[in-house]
């Protein structure tokens, strides 16, 4: 794939660079180098998940099928091979054309996104200051539309702390019937930890955690209303109706700009199917919360670790309690009113006749947050599919209209970014 | 080993009967047919837990090795060979001797005991009325005395009511950055759940549990002071100090007559070492309590379904809760005033010159509560292995002194069942 895109740039015209990571190379592309013109740095990644037409594809997952309702499917349709080639349409739509390019384009296309990005944060940072040095804005199509309507345009996404809770005693695990009733059981411990966590209405009840929340203003308020979204969208994804929430406002406040608290389970209990009287002797609990402005990380911890060791002396057991962060990402928000985003909400209202939704994301999409910190310019997300895509399941695949008119958003937003710096 | 077992009993004179379950056969087999004598059931099993040398045993599993302090390490050896072995010594010392043989003996040697006993059950029922019907009293060596010095008898057994409940909402598994915060999550409420069940300190929360305990008279309080146990024991054997109850009556009554709560897993939730960001779509959560004279299963499951489906109302989720009974197995309390604990009360004296300590067990051995029940007869449980015999774990191991003295004591118990029928 490395060697097919290059190939594809080097014949487009572009100089490319191929910078081997310790896997697949990322491939680094320059198209147009004129000092008047501005400059937009393009991400995206050529590697897909793994797909096997026995996992229950209805079509070969590595041959592109189109149905007659101009679904186009197959493994990287929609994440991310379809909006790559988007980007490498517009240089050929130009050329074919005879029509200028409007900007001069940086491209970023890795391998390695589905596994990670091994390596990746460390080459941004190290690229900022070199290939990357002349960009004046970013533009990432690698998301999705909230709905199937509605092109978007995405400015936020939440950041991740993971934490574990270890909660240990005996030596070995112990039989529960010669031994319960008479030592402090670790899993007992922990449920009890873990159940002052968070309550079932999705409440943080760590004190402190929603203070360090930037308050809603009536501008960012405002915003929610107009969005092209329903509660029968959410139950649509759910596969119930087991929202929290009564509205659409709430529902995406909750996703986008709100904290999540959620527990995703325990190492070192008994977790097959089936029955076993055990009494582990360690637990590891697993808990996230997806942070928002203005959570600094540090400031989570604390609160995060004096909380459980609060709620864990509490109860006056004899076993060891250690709680850790495993991991953090930073959320991102980006200002929806640069022009880095006003050339992109007119090239929607050029090409689709409407203005776009602006939306953030509940994930976090790690990159969006790198070329930021080592470009210091604006961030966007321009995605070409809709939600109903599939990324990372069956059946994946791009609408024919997602991807046509994906490409003239591409051209169009490129256009618009150079008649904007006129 | 059936074979073995069958040969080794007919040369010894005795009728055998081999009936196959489905897989290994029971070893049935009679010795003595002298209606003026008392007859005596016998319990054993000839299979073993399974065994390799690189499981990290110093000696081969399957060679029996003797050290110089006495130890017979081998797979089987206290668990439970060595006993069985130990009912064909006490024949063949009786034959090599000349005397005559006290009781008739009826021997009922399984080969899937390690494997759940599986048919054992509806056939000990059958044979209660058949093979089994002259029998005056059961006795069974297969538990271990408590300590390593003195011997017991015992005279109890807790039993087990296993139970999983279930939380379910979303129709697959979710993103949580995408939902996070706008569905409620089934690990929450199953979290919030269990912690109701049971604390920290090991207290039931379910209420009427306890009033449907036996209260503790003043008789059987004054049998544990006096028994060979301290909490140094039961540290060591823990692995560590996490022990909830500062005396060894204290410690032994939460492990042989009180009930106990233990949580033993999750099924569905993320359990694998390092960090995944999912939203489990159904969580089972799994956990027993340890039932002791006079919880009849039908009263504690009704209070355990009545209570969690409460617990889980409080919480004002969308989501569904099951609850269920996954097996249970009820407690066994005999006499230990009976003739036949007297008679073993009374070997104990005779071979190791102290009187035996009366013990219960906190776990389950369910063959026998169904002798008890097929027979209509007393039960005893007469161990022949110590505390330290790491039955079920590497370098399993039988000490030469419980194994003479132990085919004396089950000889002499024999004699003093006779003597006390003149």
């Amino acid at each position: 794939m490395a060697q097919f895109l290059a190939s594809e740039l080097e014949n487009l015209g572009a100089e490319v660079e191929q910078r081997p990571l310790d896997l697949p190379p990322v491939v680094l592309a320059r198209y147009g180098n004129d000092k008047s013109k501005r400059t937009i740095l393009v991400y995206g990644h050529y590697d897909v998940q793994p797909a096997l037409k026995e996992d229950g594809w209805a079509t070969e997952p590595f041959e592109l099928t189109v149905d007659d309702q101009g679904r186009m499917y197959g493994r990287g349709s929609t994440d991310d091979k379809g909006p790559v080639l988007g980007w490498l349409n517009v240089i050929e739509a130009h050329k074919r054309a005879g029509v200028e390019f409007p900007v001069n384009l940086l491209c970023c296309f890795e391998g390695m996104e589905e596994y990670g990005s091994e390596g990746l944060e460390e080459f941004i940072q190290t690229e900022g200051k070199e290939f990357f040095k002349d960009a004046d804005a970013v533009c990432i199509s690698d998301n999705y539309w909230l709905g199937t309507e509605k092109p978007c345009l995405t400015y936020g996404l939440r950041g991740c702390n993971y934490y574990s809770v270890s909660i240990s005693g005996p030596g070995q695990d112990l039989h529960s019937g010669v031994f319960g009733g008479t030592a402090h059981e670790p899993m007992t411990d922990l449920v009890h930890v873990l159940s002052k966590l968070v309550d079932s209405q999705g409440n943080i009840l760590i004190p402190g955690i929603m203070d360090l929340v930037e308050p809603l203003t009536e501008e960012e308020k405002s915003l929610y209303p107009g969005i092209n979204y329903t509660m029968d969208n959410l139950h649509e994804s759910l596969g119930s109706e087991t929202s929290i929430h009564s509205t659409k406002e709430r529902t995406l406040m909750a996703r986008w700009r709100y904290p999540s608290l959620s527990l995703h389970g325990i190492e070192g209990a008994y977790s097959a199917p089936g029955a076993k009287t055990v009494i582990p002797a360690k637990v590891i609990g697993k808990f996230s919360i997806r942070t928002v402005p203005n959570m600094e990380s540090e400031d989570v911890n604390k609160l995060v670790f004096d909380y459980v060791k609060a709620e864990f002396a509490k109860l006056n057991s004899k076993n060891t309690l250690n709680v850790w962060l495993q991991h953090d990402g930073k959320w991102w928000v980006a200002s929806p009113k640069h022009w880095n985003f006003s050339a992109a909400s007119k090239a929607v209202k050029q090409v689709f006749g409407v203005e776009p939704d602006m939306t953030r994301e509940g994930g976090s999409i790690p990159v969006t947050l790198s070329f930021e910190q080592a470009t210091g310019k604006n961030v966007l997300l321009l995605p070409m599919g809709s939600s109903t895509d599939a990324a990372h399941s069956i059946n994946e695949k791009l609408d024919k209209r997602n991807y046509i008119e994906g490409i003239k958003l591409l051209g169009a937003y490129l256009h618009y970014v150079a008649e904007d710096s006129e």
